[in-house]
């Protein structure tokens, strides 16, 4: 405050001695001024001098403001905190604007009606892995491992069905993948270099029905047996391996322009993530049978790089390339190919693992302790959540259709139960004053009806619905149908007149609303336009449009 | 657009410009600038030159705002639009500065427990006749007429309570008026005028148990008995009068400065309202009997002045005074007297027409057709509104408080009944999800749940319930109880996170939120206030504070 009126007195007294001097300049070069057609004198006379002028805020505070004859001007960066409004000054062509944005995030409108052998909802436009709370693409499982509640790491199932259907979704948008086969046993052999103390032969293997590598090295950090490349713009490896215990496959990533070299070590081991300067090692079990890597590089180099502390490290794709691959230990390998995206292997990796975690009541138990709200009781480890439920069937549902596997269905319909099972009992279903049903994110007590985890569940029962067509066994559309009817009554609930609300919190504990951030707000928006796709109510189509111009500073009118 | 570039360039090229010369005196006067302390130099070379910026508003439109090197300015006639805030410049002691407003409304702390007894709510405040929708105080009744609905005007229950309880409150809150006597056939006896075929005389009535003018004029215009006054300060005139058909009370108004005189015509009519150039005609009914008339003659006069569209003539009271009464046709006339105020006058000509009107159901229909929101059938005329019935009884309550008068008790019970009763059968009791009762100010179907309305109807149950203390026959306190606990459960629906919805239609009907604008979010602050004295349920407090704090621009947090 004190700061504001003595820098307010100094600009005064300065802009005062600034038109005195203008006046005594102008006394003396009357010439100029008079000039006919000067542009000067004209548009200094239009324009009054900005003056500064004190603001006091709501009789609270003071901003330091500008004004001239018709306008008071006030700081962007007080309207930044007051209003959280976003702006940036932009240029074009070397001029400049200012760039207000009322909201940070986007909205999708659905070019088509909903289909879930389609993408499911915008998770095209989602990047699980390279999110900072998922601490790294498990080795063993394929699959993300979420330090978001655990520190540690856990395996939370919304984001492994979150993965999945992102890898589905972009499958689906993106264009093929370019696939460059490194050694294929037939068409394509790579010039292996094998070290004196290590053999390598090529032999058929009835299980991988193909001709594969044998490789054997010995203690010698240098026995190995290597396949230089030189790979710079694709960075997702696949292989089959079979190893035995003790052995590894080293990848190395060497940086274009510093002398930087990273080394990616796949060990048997089952340890999720070590790293020590530059080498950064995942461990993919000690199981002696044959698996595929599916390894997205980049990502592996970044997450040991977040693991060291390093996450600032950059790691542009364009600026490294892959120089070599070894094998060393002993076992076999075959099938080895770089890509620029192997998004079916990543679905299937989160289906298998939806497969076989689920426990006997259908569930996939996070096993994190989860606090919610202050005012309620943490979810204990081995909560469930109706969102895991919900994407895992919108998974499954998927899996089944694209693979026509009977275990993807059967596992998407034992997911249901706990959907109708109360919190109490460690399901997900609450109630609205007994009345409506709600399938919870967080099955809290009380419950805090969360929207878009309650959405995503609605389309994971619709999914499924779809997939079954006409056999369906499931409950799946009567659980569909009660939800929209929920929905469709509670949704006005959630708006604010100017975005919307979370959850219900404020009702059912009397505290302070928790007003969605503007992408869960753009969530809500885009969920809702999806499932106006489906229902014609007008509550959801009018909601939708309503809730996008919010986006923009509309507001819902006052009387 | 085109406009705001031009400026832009001819507003660059000055400031250049300006800037170029100033260097020039500079290296000129290099003296000046280089003298130790000198503070121009200093300032100015702090402050870059303040430059236009185009800002584009989420990519739909621009604005013109300014800029220096380190912050954007943006335009507070564009704030104000597109976030509804009011400023304006004020200046103290020469120094003027710009008053940011959030909201335009005042919030009233209860300095303590509410009393039936005491003001109701914020009632001190209100100034019921004084606005627009008044068509004026009828002359017969006491009590003003509304064109808030329909223009011919009507008698709008809420309305004439509110009257009657502003007029009660003041009387608690305000000094002692001042209190003129002009005559009382006793002590004080007016200095009338009689003209020549006219007829005064003074006697005993027996049944104001004092001394009386009994007056008779010819037809003649001229002929009257008069008094002249001359009274600037206090307009507020009381009598009681019978007349004989034909008669009239005028009062003459003159305004001090212009030669403008006023007739204020008292006249033995049915008809509410007449205005002709400078005379306004109020009708005090046709019976002869004694009644007595309580006139705000500055309000008569505006009133007057709304209906010839001179609504833009000014009045204050101070720029008037009252130069004469005079009475004409024949009657008789005692209590004359002019004060600052007759508030226990108004409040009981309230209290009066409350129980006059009161129809055998217990309730006030409204006459008027109301049109609550486009998507509900209108209320029909001879609705009832569960706000007439609680301000009814908190008057009648305080009513019978102050007189004893049973008849007042005996109406305030009447009155419940209705709250009793669903809008289907013509009464007011919504429910939420056939669990929570609702007193609708606005009995629609299906309901809207307005919460400034319903506050009140709890109120007027509050105040009874206390008047009638031990001895309480009435449902009263069960039906406050049942409508607290709604109002508990329900309160969190109306929070917006910035303000307060005026009611929940966009639940019961889909549709956009109704907000309530910044006087009715206010008076639910107000309400939640005092109902927090009664109720030490931490939703009332916590809420009524969040909620004054979003009228200092506070908001609710978001995820």
């Amino acid at each position: 405050m004190m700061l504001v009126r003595l820098n307010m007195r100094v600009a005064l007294a300065a802009l005062c001695a600034a038109v005195m001097l203008l006046m005594l300049y102008w006394s003396r070069c009357g010439d100029l001024a008079k000039r006919p057609g000067s542009a000067l004198s004209n548009a200094i006379s239009e324009r009054a001098p900005s003056e500064d002028i004190e603001c006091s805020i709501n009789g609270e505070y003071s901003v330091a403001c500008r004004r001239d004859a018709a306008e008071v001007y006030v700081p962007f960066s007080f309207i930044r905190k007051y209003f959280e409004i976003y702006g940036k000054i932009t240029s074009t062509d070397g001029v400049e604007k200012f760039e207000w944005s009322h909201s940070y995030s986007k909205v999708y409108h659905p070019k088509k009606k909903y289909d879930p052998r389609g993408t499911f909802t915008t998770f095209e436009n989602y990047n699980v892995e390279v999110r900072d709370r998922v601490k790294c693409i498990s080795g063993i499982e394929g699959v993300p491992v979420s330090t978001q509640w655990e520190p540690r790491g856990f395996f939370y199932p919304t984001q492994i069905a979150q993965f999945g259907l992102a890898h589905y979704s972009k499958n689906i948008t993106e264009p093929e993948p370019r696939v460059r086969i490194l050694d294929d046993g037939q068409k394509y052999m790579g010039n292996w270099t094998v070290s004196k103390d290590a053999t390598m032969t090529r032999e058929y293997d009835a299980e991988m029905k193909a001709n594969v590598i044998r490789f054997s090295t010995s203690d010698q950090a240098s026995s190995q047996v290597a396949l230089k490349v030189n790979i710079s713009q694709d960075f997702v490896l696949s292989l089959d391996v079979l190893f035995k215990p003790n052995s590894s496959l080293t990848v190395v990533l060497q940086h274009k322009d510093k002398k930087e070299t990273v080394y990616l070590h796949y060990v048997t081991s089952t340890q999720l993530i070590y790293a020590q300067d530059d080498h950064i090692y995942y461990g993919i079990g000690v199981e002696q049978k044959w698996r595929r890597l599916t390894r997205d590089l980049i990502i592996d180099m970044q997450k040991g790089w977040a693991l060291l502390d390093q996450p600032k490290r950059k790691s542009p794709r364009n600026k490294f390339r892959i120089s070599s691959l070894s094998l060393s230990g002993a076992g076999a390998a075959c099938g080895v190919r770089v890509s620029s995206s192997e998004h079916m292997a990543h679905f299937f990796a989160a289906a298998r693992w939806l497969v076989r975690r689920q426990r006997a009541r259908g569930g996939w138990p996070v096993p994190a302790r989860r606090r919610v709200a202050p005012q309620v009781p943490d979810l204990a480890p081995g909560w469930h959540s109706a969102m895991s439920q919900g994407h895992g069937v919108s998974l499954l549902a998927r899996a089944y259709q694209r693979s026509g596997d009977a275990a993807y269905l059967r596992a998407a319909r034992r997911a249901l139960a706990l959907l109708a099972v109360p919190p109490a009992q460690g399901g997900v279903r609450a109630t609205w004053m007994d009345r409506y049903v709600w399938y919870e994110e967080y099955p809290t007590k009380p419950p805090l009806f969360v929207l878009n985890g309650f959405i995503y569940a609605l389309l994971g029962l619709y999914d499924l619905h779809v997939i079954e067509g006409e056999n369906a066994s499931s409950p799946a559309k009567k659980m569909f149908d009660d939800g929209m009817t929920s929905l469709k009554t509670l949704l006005p609930l959630f708006d604010t007149g100017s975005g919307s609300f979370y959850d219900l919190r404020h009702f059912t504990l009397g505290v302070s609303p928790n007003i969605a951030r503007w992408d869960y707000h753009a969530t809500h928006v885009n969920q809702l336009y999806l499932l106006a796709g489906l229902d014609p109510d007008p509550v959801l189509i009018n909601t939708a449009k309503r809730w996008e111009g919010y986006m923009q500073g509309k507001r819902a009118a006052h009387n």
